[in-house]
């Protein structure tokens, strides 16, 4: 069985493992209150060059999620979201069970649009309504999408210039960052931290365990932060786990060099199904391959290939999601390539 | 000036004021454990003949969504409205508030189209990522819509043998029921009441100073419904002041001769729009008339006229309300109709 | 039958109806956006001699606390309060259902001792644990409290510099504040407005029909606040009511001769008990009074007297509350008396 | 360095790491719906003797603690716990942000007496004002407590009989089970199964790298389960870490095994220490030790040893935490011992 099914189906990258095994039986105080979390911030706040950026390190994405967005957010703020983004569809309400509203606008293949933005915030302040309104208080976006598509440079500098206008912050999701950014001509991690006032670095998704990294990128880090972490259930007692971790990543450039593996081999794939006159429903350029399958192929494609369902296309066709990542074999990419 | 901008410009109709002036030195208990509730609500059970309905006396309309909807809805369940539904756009965010997603679907003239809602819960269900997303735990419709339309009794049946299909509590908002139910052709409050599983008739709206009856229909009141009262800051202390006042709005048919009043005053100034050509921007038969208005007239009309802005039309018009309700003049209809 | 069991048995004040009658069929804005409650706002002002105090006006004590403690308080903050406090107590857990913990020290008949609250705050801080632990974000305290007793104005100043040291602020919940005013030595109106953040004058309980006077004292309105009151379910339509109410509550110092008036029929009753040899449970000089009572004496006591139950005292004794207010007639308090 | 602070310094046992290792690369599908998650789950119901349990893996202790508390209880429910209960103390208030009190009764070195549980629940029920209270929707104990005390087996009968009797469930809190069980007379795991409605088997600080095993053991998982830990951000992407944890925690008694060691190294500790005349502060048979040490003494002592700061005891003595764990090396108990 091929198994291209999701980014998250193995362990963690041998490096990280190695880190984890010559470690295991130290003892460290917990909480994240150790040397290897703080050399991993270290090593952050240099790659990213923003040497006063404050960083925790959460578990999961949805708990990071749900995490930064409350303890940034005040009780009557929404957080202003992609209709398809992650927060406004697949956290199971995380977000509004933390009181917010998931303020949501069109998403364009993933990606909100910059004008529609902006209008959407003029409406609201013209509005007579507006204090009966739930109030944007920040700006979420997932880079690449849920869809596996990019913002451009240009896209991401309109947004947050619109966020600067109004006074609200931009949160940039990067569960799977190291794949949008290995794929990107022109964005650097430091551009997402300069253009953002938070993101996380996703882990999980990207060579480690488990592990998102939280960058608050503008002296902004909200008040009791490790409290709102515990209070949200997100703090990890052994700590250091995250730390060894993250810094494995940041060691070598790993983390990047994950990221362009899998893009490597997603475009091998993506070719190859271009090639063979297979439609992609969302072309993008990141590891997530949408592409529309006959069904009759399915069943047979099902029987090599561990894929992702994604949704029906039409009585006759579905559209599944072939996912590489750190752990994608090239022996395996060339097999599935046959079965194409 | 003439006062249609709203339906809660003032006080409450004479008779009700009549009962609390009259009874307003007596002692009674407090939270609502006095006789008049209890014969306000004996009133309302003969009227909508449900004899065994648990009724609740709450404040205002926003308070009483969020506590029904909150108190009926389990941790991960959302609710299920129109896109532009009170709960969803104008209640500051009080069902997020709670803990609770409104689900969104499309409004037609304020409705959810029943194939529609069926279609979400089909589509909600054979997701294979359903246990990711929010539940949708319930149904909220407003009879009449925000855009003063009405659901015909075949659409409500339809609604209503979903949600009992899929198990869900359908509920419906009626902070303007007696407008609606004056100008509908097919159905009465007893139908209402059939329908769903929860509703309330409005009293802020209709002829109270304030007060929204909350009707469990089929014995299914949540746990502790006192408490849960309390715990949203809804348990009004002299809970007397509601009983008398929705006894005397169920007294000599007040209530509905109140709905019959402000509909028929609407028809009047509607005829005399259409008559004069102007557009109405969302057709209905209620207490609320949406119009465009060409932006030179509409200066001054305002002078004369205190109206609703609802939204901008066009560069050169507006769409304005123009609502009567319970304590509409019938010389101010006149008057209204001469300037138009 | 003698009716003493609670201070908000009756309607409201003679001259509050007066006011609502006389303006009932008037049009205004709703939401408080009205002239009435813009002009109970100044005479507040000017009564509390705080100029640029900023007020809101809602509908009841529980949706007071919820709706001011969470306005003001960040996620991971609590309130700290008497064990005995309404808002740990008595509301249903409505500040947990805003997501705040009711930090608890202990009540001294109601009321928190500044020392006690200086060494929590002391032993919160000195705490190696500090991080996993709640926030102490504001200090409530009840004026008069919830068993009718005082602070001296030393005391409040003590707490009240306690808070400045610490920097969180001071809120006082004056539910009964009429009662605790009219019985105080040396604390006047001005002093509560100057010694909190912000504290809130009862209508409720002293003449309305219902309405709480939120005065935030220092500049220190959270953002957003309508939309905050808005989201609790606080917002009351025909909002002129409070204004109408509060305003005739400050016309002809109405407020505080209520305040007066029942703190001499309480005072009258409490000679009365003193002198027949009656145990005072908790002697306080406001218009709560706390008795016991003997089971046997009770039994007959409670055909002709409507009273309070409090609590147990021992297999032959139980504890009574016995409540004048506003609403009080001489007559009743000297049938009571001869009763005794 | 001695290192006795705390039971989580240390990754995890040598048998998790090598079975996390030799699975790392295996691709298998996300969030717990693997293999190796129901082989654990089998081997935990075995175990138990309870072959309809159900188990459901979380990260870590308030996680869990948040997760299980607000998905069984109602809105306007609260939790029953020791005033030193985690839940109560040591959690950041992710009860309350949940919505719900903690309802706190006396702890004695930790523990809830059944009487006072009993007394608690039949004062609240028998209190007139008990709607506008919270209601007891749950018992929260710790086996063992924050204060390493262990129930007896007839005093946790008793609370479960008191639980039954009023028909709200017993939740045990096993972040230290193992320590536990291994230093009880007459309690085995199948015991707290019997005798709760809801336990967790903490792996975090037993072993394992992280992680919580929440047994359902009367058919009474809440509805949506699934739903409900991805909405609290609880839900691991690879899940399989915990299953494939648990696996080998509970093959070859390893989790006994474990519990068992770490309660020796304590012993002997304890034992050395009452012998040199140090006073233990509550005593107790499990992993943690609580003793009275002289200031001077633990200048010198803090050199040596890492141990936990548990509070001040007088201005010349200071209580401080020596806790051992599965990863206690018997050297550095005997070394210890020298240094006393």
């Amino acid at each position: 069985m091929l198994y291209f099914s999701c980014d998250y189906a193995e362990g963690c990258h041998p490096k990280v493992l190695e880190a984890l095994t010559l470690t295991n039986m130290e003892s460290t105080p917990g909480y994240g209150e150790d040397d290897y979390c703080d050399r991993a911030k270290e090593k952050i706040r240099q790659y990213i060059n923003c040497p006063n950026a404050d960083i925790y390190f959460l578990v999961g994405g949805t708990q990071t999620n749900q995490t930064v967005i409350d303890s940034i957010l005040s009780n009557c703020d929404g957080v202003v979201a992609a209709a398809t983004g992650h927060v406004a569809v697949h956290e199971a309400g995380a977000i509004e069970y933390s009181g917010h509203k998931v303020i949501t606008i069109p998403g364009h293949d993933g990606k909100i649009a910059p004008l529609e933005l902006k209008q959407m915030l003029i409406d609201h302040y013209a509005d007579e309504s507006a204090e009966h309104m739930v109030n944007p208080g920040m700006v979420y976006i997932s880079y690449p999408t849920e869809y596996g598509t990019l913002y451009s440079k240009q896209e991401l500098e309109d947004i947050s210039s619109i966020c600067r206008e109004y006074e609200i912050p931009l949160f940039i999701d990067g569960a799977r960052l190291a794949y949008g950014l290995a794929a990107a001509d022109d964005i650097t991690m430091k551009d997402i931290a300069a253009l953002s006032d938070v993101f996380y670095i996703g882990g999980t998704k990207v060579g480690a365990l488990f592990g998102e990294a939280v960058v608050f990128t503008k002296g902004n880090t909200p008040k009791h932060m490790i409290t709102q972490i515990k209070q949200h259930g997100a703090l990890l007692a052994k700590g250091r786990l995250l730390g060894i971790q993250f810094a494995a990543l940041f060691t070598d450039d790993l983390y990047m060099k994950m990221g362009k593996h899998a893009v490597e081999c997603a475009s091998s794939i993506r070719k190859a199904l271009v090639e063979k006159g297979y439609q992609l429903y969302v072309p993008n350029p990141t590891n997530q391959i949408f592409v529309v399958m006959d069904n009759s192929k399915l069943k047979a494609f099902g029987k090599e290939v561990a894929y992702g369902f994604w949704e029906k296309y039409d009585d006759t066709h579905t559209v599944i999601r072939i996912a590489t990542s750190w752990a994608t074999q090239n022996d395996a990419v060339e097999a599935l390539k046959k079965i194409l």
